[in-house]
């Protein structure tokens, strides 16, 4: 492990590092908020995943976790949202492709195989780094995200459902097979049968059989991306007489950026240290 | 005025603004968060005043100040640095000088005067221009900043005591007439006649008898710059037996960065409003 940056905030530690990863076959880089309280004993850890365009670095900068995280004495682990270096597929003119648009799934096409295993890389490989270098107690895991992130949280909660306590996500893709903005990534990292595309749908999953007790989502809705791209509507529906629960928020007059998110940042992670206590 | 950017935010609203402006003769920008208060009357002001390299955007993407103002009811502006464009006097491989360094002062040195006028700006134009498109309470006024932005607002604050209710500041450079990093950027503005120097430097200001009430200045003691460039200790000698408050706290283990900021950045959000109250 390689330590890019440690910087002390809220009493705690912001850290940035950088480590070899054999599920994406490259450098992965990905930060940590230490709290106070992992000085004398293994804290909680909460998962946060970025959306489309994003690194490691958005939520850091404007998420606004630290100050609630170090009350609450939460471990925040932000992974990178691809695998990253010159040698890694890409589509430079597409944002909603390649680096910074991993979708947090197992690629199984040419070229994207090769690099883009983000599911096993945030779901195995990434959680067994952390508990070997960090005062983590993994018995105590939440999940949360934006966006592709959203996405990615509530698909890694949907079928991991015994690892996490609780899900929760800042306006999700709930149904990236339909979504305007993924269809094509779908596509290129999963191939032309749709059926493989469901075990990385929210919808899809619990349509299913999947099951994770209840989601925690809000959802901006003057969010330019609300009708095409995220529809939290679609997963209200999958979810009718499953038992799974949904509180959905629908808060007036926000959009899809980090001033929304940063705004409800608390609330989720009081939500989520509730769950985990 | 050009609005930039308008996000909803913690109930109120951050946006981004350009004017054109007289004293710096080019386009400005600034920010304003405007709280939910102030949808109902105005609402007092707090200029915080930003640090070298920095453009008005680095408090609003890391300072996380927008949670506390809401709830306090502040409207927060953050100019920039310094004036900008193609036409603009700079020293491109100079971080302490032109671009980003405008030392919050008015340039009497060519080439440097005609654009060079960050005092009268920040002080006169922009307040102006602020009390004519925004619903603010300009009877109350309160200045903070961090680094070269603290020493512009303990300047500031020094030379208008009537107009500001308090001033404080993040690691601010107290004596920029004698420090590292500001000697060569007050030589090159204001000319080799230190005399000229001492109303931009908080110490020889209160000197020379300048007062205020009080200031509050973190300082984190892990700070890179602390010994050549900050010093507070130089502060604390000027005003022994002059009657000026000073709650100087040495935070342990911070440095000069934004993680530092916002971790006390409700406090000193608190300290003004209960002098603005």
């Amino acid at each position: 492990m390689k330590v890019i940056s440690q910087n002390t905030a809220f009493g705690g530690m912001q850290g940035v590092y950088t480590h070899p990863s054999q599920a994406c076959a490259g450098e992965m880089t990905f930060a940590v908020f230490v709290p106070p309280q992992a000085i004398t004993r293994p804290c909680p850890v909460v998962w946060y995943l970025s959306g489309l365009t994003c690194t490691h670095a958005n939520v850091m900068d404007k998420g606004e976790y630290r100050r609630m995280a170090a009350e609450l004495g939460l471990i925040i682990i932000c992974p990178d949202t691809s695998p990253r270096g010159e040698n890694v597929a890409d589509e430079l003119t597409n944002w909603q492709m390649g680096k910074g648009a991993g979708f947090y799934l197992d690629a199984t096409q040419t070229p994207w195989a090769e690099h883009y295993q983000m599911y096993t890389y945030v779901t195995e490989e990434l959680p067994a780094f952390i508990s070997q270098h960090f005062k983590v107690d993994m018995n105590r895991q939440a999940i949360f995200g934006h966006s592709m992130g959203g996405h990615g949280a509530m698909t890694i909660a949907l079928k991991n459902p015994d690892r996490f306590k609780s899900c929760s996500a800042f306006a999700p893709i709930v149904a990236p097979s339909s979504a305007d903005w993924s269809v094509g990534a779908f596509e290129k990292y999963l191939g032309t049968d749709t059926a493989a595309w469901r075990r990385y749908d929210a919808c899809a999953l619990v349509e299913d059989g999947a099951r994770f007790p209840e989601f925690l989502i809000d959802q901006g809705a003057a969010d330019g991306f609300l009708e095409k791209g995220l529809r939290p509507w679609l997963f209200e529906e999958a979810i009718r007489d499953t038992g799974i629960g949904l509180t959905l928020r629908m808060q007036e007059r926000y959009d899809h950026s980090y001033y929304f998110i940063s705004t409800f940042m608390d609330d989720h992670l009081r939500w989520h240290a509730e769950r985990l206590a």
